[in-house]
């Protein structure tokens, strides 16, 4: 096998879209056949990036601003990036990622309606010219991704993002479409609503695929 | 007596140039003639700020990186402005803030070299349009202000910003100035080893006049 070295794809959708569980079995998958995979997630995925990740989700924090929260994501980002997702890749490593860039301009710059534009200029800071070469973008319609959410969590779990209203979502979903429209090169966009087994093998389809190309 | 309505001043300038002590003494004085004052601070003057402000601070987050930091500063910021400096500037009131977008300009873009430019631009984004009416800048010998601080403080108890050294620092001094410069309508120098009561006379003439002009 040989594989593209210092990869980097990224996993993006609506909350209850199984992107987690998915991110996990791809791992999986291709670490069995023996490429070398760093697995890690938004917010968070740094010690410090673990403390803002908390106090974004916590639903105390109910007084945030909208640019509050889109500057906390971005602080977080540029942590992440610096001190792991770079140096993986500077290692020729595979760099799974549960959310990233893209999901700030869906969430904040649609969701939260502060613009796509200003949320992606924020984000170019924090990047470090570090961007996806490949994102798999989980499609879901909102109805279904709320119920799933519900069912595996019951109410009282949700947090304080999962806490808001169905327009706030479609506001995301619409975000990420025009994103993916915007880029067709990078993104691939999948049904989430399809069976897990069968999303599984069609995500590692597209990820071999592109990771052994010329 | 007639003051301004909605008057934004802020208080820059190195650690140990006396800069808290002042902005106490001249609320104290501009409440005793009957001016209503608010006085806050950064990092921090909101509950989610004080967190960002004790993750900013804290010695034990010594991996944080420059651009984290940044947009840690601006998190903070974007909080501190729509929950308190634009409520109370809207209501008419006197707002004293010790540290404010330019600190951010000096310490990040200038001691961390991100650049100013760069550093100006994500706060923009913090602000909403909201920005110092006047700001006072505190003038020190780097060396002078880190005797004092070591002096009040005890070297264990220095912050991680703090504990940088003095090329550090150096570059945040010329990052003011050049600030101080290029705004001469916003911006009054003045003599931070000044004996404080004289120090304080000074600042209140300052503001006083700005104040009570038409």
């Amino acid at each position: 096998m040989k594989t593209k070295q210092g990869c980097f794809i990224t996993f993006e959708g609506i909350d209850g879209a199984g992107k987690t569980t998915q991110l996990t079995r791809l791992a999986r998958r291709l670490d069995t056949a023996g490429a070398r995979v760093v697995q890690t997630r938004e917010p968070g995925g740094t010690f410090l990036g673990d403390k803002i990740r908390a106090m974004l989700l916590d639903s105390e924090n109910h007084m945030m601003t909208a640019r509050t929260e889109a500057l906390l994501y971005a602080a977080s980002r540029a942590q992440h990036v610096e001190e792991v997702i770079q140096p993986a890749l500077a290692a020729g490593h595979i760099v799974l990622c549960d959310r990233f860039v893209d999901a700030s301009i869906a969430y904040q710059g649609g969701g939260l309606q502060l613009g796509a534009q200003a949320v992606a200029a924020v984000n170019q800071f924090a990047l470090s010219g570090c961007s996806p070469d490949l994102t798999i973008l989980f499609h879901l319609p909102i109805a279904t991704a709320r119920t799933r959410l519900a069912a595996s969590r019951g109410q009282a779990a949700l947090d304080r993002i999962e806490l808001r209203d169905d327009a706030y979502f479609l506001r995301v979903q619409e975000a990420f479409m025009a994103l993916a429209a915007r880029d067709p090169q990078r993104f691939r966009i999948v049904d989430a609503g399809l069976e897990p087994d069968v999303l599984e093998q069609e995500i590692h389809e597209i990820v071999w695929k592109y990771i052994t190309q010329e």
